[in-house]
């Protein structure tokens, strides 16, 4: 654990099957007027939406509705969000969906007392806000971005070209409490649901893979990253596998919660792969980042050898006897893409709608990150993309 | 992760070498009096007192001082320390010290504002308190019992023969921050030392150690056993090696702050054992706690055999080939008493003062536990002391 670091994480999570109960310990810390934000309207069609506004009433909650949160979040409808919370005088903005919609729900809080445009202030400058923040809950309804316990918010301005995630370290941000019921993960699609679950694994990998120091903090991840393993796999044959989905929540919510951050420095650059390729074809994010680690992870892999064979090891169970620390790292990665298979993830990005044509915008597109094992130069950025074709 | 349960933990953590610098941002966020409470004098020695007591007056605070604070805080301390804070009219109250020593000041917090007895009503009767709580802040010298980070208190009664340890539920009761300096835990002895990593992998086990679940708190509880037995190992060779001592700090903080125990059931079965060894021969808690291990995992192995499997594999790195679970799951436990001889742990009650004439006395302090794979009878803890004379 070297260097020096904070922790602090206060948000309150409710796991279970009873989770949503939760609600009635929460509701009444908070004044009358609820901004119920959610997306597209699928918890009208699983009944989630019924159950929560029942709760809302029975705890005498007005509620104001702010729907039709996108996937990705924009400032325009940022800029609606906050106008809604300011009409309705809100006094807490409870988010009902997945990343998007809770990332969503924290730029209003931050944005609803400032004067200052939201978007020029925050987003772009990258500062902390120093007005006061209207109080977060959360009903998570799928997993993969750990913004149920995070102070994380993504939006995107399509105009400026910029999708910027600004993670406030503020711990105001964080959502007071978040609901975290497996069940209401049911519904989500198979092809969804196996993105999502490589959405986790990459959350870890980019904060393990980075750093010379032994860290406790990489014991925890390949704890994470071996129940993740198991829980995917189990979840893949049977997806109402109530525990395999449970465990998977959980380890979602620790992937990205800081905690596996300390002492450590990380490396995102799997993300900055996955979103090039996501910004040109429109794929899924998770699959993005599926179709491009395990020619990253090759080339990567001579520069933190000793980490590689550490992660064959601990994490794949690879029997190191009689094999040079190559041959034990390589038989990691290739177990790792075994399962990537097994569970049906994308390993091309030409399967997701790249072709070779693409190759130099895709390149442009790559953001180059500092904390790994090698520093990437355009030229490795664009083998990587056609070692994915 | 099964069954409903919640997390919340607000304590925000300083870590590192420059973790004190952490109170001037802490200090301005309470009232002028602070009651600085700590045990008997050692941090007058290694000049932790000093630091701590410029910090306070650098931030204008005005000192009340609760010295004294013994290894097992008694009722009539505590009595004396809430006389001390009412006469303060403290703001906060600031422990520096072990786990001790925040155990006390959490006892403190929750009596200072109460009229009723806090023996009678929170220690005896285990409920949570109704009155306002007193903010503490903790400076922790010694790692072990994830007091900085958790809301249990320990407080016993000599007259009445009770030694209770409560885990206030309660979120108020956490200390709202602690300071975490691996450097000042140096300065323990070397006997206390290996008592305390002895302590920490105990408290771990009694939560691995029970449930039939396939759970994320077992996998991030494996983690954090291989960081404590890579570590512990390097710190007996070389106590100020700073990278172990932290990653001893960190684990002991996560051992014992409610994370690993979600979702699971939990035994203390050990600590049962080794607390009546304590309260007979006064001997080190952590080496109790060593002393009875070995004959207690081997008598409970049969009956969870293919967690101990698990254990031997996952932990121990036990190679399972061609091998029976028995012999596997043996293995296992052959390996944990390598690495606690190669410590220098004490393995035999015998060694800490106990023989043969106390094992009926042994046998009727020690508690029966509900939680783990073999609920003991008497005969059993009867033939566990006896196995480690």
């Amino acid at each position: 654990m070297l260097g020096n670091f904070t922790y602090c994480n206060p948000t309150k999570l409710y796991f279970g099957k009873d989770a949503l109960n939760g609600l009635n310990a929460e509701l009444p810390k908070y004044g009358k007027n609820v901004l119920l934000v959610y997306g597209g309207g699928s918890i009208k069609k699983n009944g989630i939406y019924d159950k929560v506004v029942a709760l809302l009433k029975a705890n005498g909650k007005e509620i104001y509705e702010d729907a039709g949160v996108m996937p990705n979040p924009t400032v325009e409808k940022l800029y609606e969000g906050v106008e809604r919370a300011r009409k309705a005088n809100a006094d807490l903005i409870l988010a009902v969906g997945g990343g998007s919609v809770c990332d969503y729900a924290k730029a209003v809080s931050v944005s609803v007392h400032c004067d200052e445009d939201p978007w020029e202030k925050y987003f772009i400058r990258f500062e902390e806000p120093s007005c006061e923040t209207l109080p977060v809950g959360c009903v998570l309804t799928m997993v993969g971005t750990g913004s149920e316990m995070n102070g994380g918010s993504v939006i995107t301005n399509h105009k400026a070209k910029l999708k910027i995630g600004h993670v406030f370290a503020y711990e105001k941000i964080f959502p007071r409490f978040s609901i975290l019921n497996p069940e209401f993960t049911y519904t989500l699609p198979r092809y969804q649901m196996i993105a999502g679950f490589y959405d986790i694994m990459s959350h870890i990998l980019e904060q393990y893979f980075s750093g010379t120091d032994d860290n406790t903090s990489d014991y925890i991840m390949e704890g994470l990253l071996r129940s993740l393993i198991h829980s995917a796999l189990v979840a893949s044959e049977n997806p109402t596998d109530y525990e395999a989905r449970s465990n998977i929540m959980w380890t979602a919510t620790w992937a990205l919660n800081t905690l596996i951050a300390k002492g450590k420095d990380t490396d995102w650059e799997v993300h900055m792969l996955g979103q090039a390729v996501g910004a040109i074809t429109d794929a899924t994010h998770g699959m993005t980042l599926a179709a491009v680690s395990m020619p990253y992870y090759r080339m990567i892999m001579p520069y933190g050898l000793p980490k590689f064979k550490r992660y064959a090891i601990n994490v794949w169970g690879i029997d190191p006897a009689g094999k040079t620390d190559e041959k034990i790292a390589e038989e990691g990665l290739a177990a790792m893409e075994d399962w990537m298979k097994k569970l049906g993830l994308v390993m091309n990005i030409s399967d997701l709608g790249a072709n070779e044509g693409m190759l130099d915008d895709l390149t442009e597109a790559t953001l180059i990150m500092q904390g790994g094992y090698k520093v990437l130069t355009k030229e490795d950025v664009r083998a990587i993309f056609k070692a994915s074709l």
